[in-house]
């Protein structure tokens, strides 16, 4: 199947990464197309592409795919050998609302530290509502690694779409150094660790921006 | 299955009205616990059931399920047979690409226009930004219509998870009594003949509210 991932800068589209993260666990070959953001032509030049005039955008066989979450559930489903949702029932229903949590939630915390991938500095006071994010974030981390986990590194064992979601959130606890749970923070180095994160990363440190 | 489904307010909570419209598309029984919101002590109340003190909630043979679109998968995968989601892979990944959209967007519209079902009076002006998201939704549902729906009424030929999903905006656009093309008139209309939605509408009438 031939795809195309519209996405925008690597250092700050934490949406986009999400979406080239399911795409990496299908271990398929695919185009990207990258649009810089906060440029004159950015959104015209979206717009090109994507119906919503936002990224990502995964162009499939089967017409434009928007929205991460739809991305991953469309990936999921025609790529299904893959196993981007963990195999058992009662695991895949707990990887789909942590991730539905995430898309919907946690404002406070992407406000007030938004992705950067190449800051390494705390923020001079964090937020108290940021701070609660955080602290349901590192309880939802621990409950998945505990309950559905199998003792790995990851959320529930092998890579799946529940780490594309949060790795973003990894990223944001470590460029603002923010003080962690031990467990919190063995789970941010294994997103570090992570090969398809790591692509993305070195890419986003030698990306110019505007 | 045994499944029990956690919402809020009948007359205010969209997201439950998500989740219990996938729930009536799957056919199957349920119980229902309502939690009364603004309430002294309406967050114990859902802590009680509910990881992420959120309404809606879904108890399940699987454990607990959260968020309306996590519902909304799982529940369209419990069910295969009742086929949630529109059967053509193509119309399926255009709504799942629509009821992303609106998991994660529309907050212009959200944060003027909050549903109440009892309503049925217009703003003084609805503000612009809200007027973009409205207009962005009536292009939607006329591409869907247009696209998939097999010159049905509902969005995809059958009532499916995009419908359940943009049940609450057809009740805004009604009880705020926005102007709009014929064809998004035609298609609140179809919400407004739908059983399903009926019999939640009726209830909210009947709702005791704090």
């Amino acid at each position: 199947m031939s795809l195309t991932l519209v996405i925008g800068d690597k250092t700050y589209s934490t949406w986009s990464l999400r979406a080239a993260l399911a795409l990496e666990l299908t271990g398929e070959p695919y185009r990207e197309v990258l649009i810089a953001l906060n440029r004159s032509d950015t959104r015209a030049r979206i717009l090109e592409h994507s119906p919503t005039g936002k990224v990502p955008l995964l162009i499939s066989a089967d017409g434009p795919v928007w929205d991460s979450l739809a991305i991953a559930e469309y990936l999921a489903e025609c790529f299904a050998e893959a196993h981007l949702w963990p195999q058992a029932r009662a695991a895949r229903a707990m990887a789909r609302s942590v991730c539905a949590e995430m898309h919907s939630g946690f404002v406070a915390l992407r406000t007030h530290l938004p992705m950067d991938l190449k800051r390494d500095q705390a923020l001079a006071e964090v937020p108290s509502d940021a701070q609660l994010d955080i602290q349901r974030i590192c309880a939802l981390w621990a409950e998945c690694r505990a309950g559905f986990g199998q003792n790995g590194a990851f959320l529930f064992g092998q890579p799946c779409l529940a780490d594309a979601f949060f790795a973003p959130v990894a990223a944001r606890l470590r460029s603002y150094q923010v003080e962690l749970p031990a467990e919190a923070a063995a789970y941010v180095e294994t997103i570090y660790q992570w090969p398809a994160f790591q692509r993305w990363y070195q890419a986003a440190q030698e990306e110019h921006l505007a």
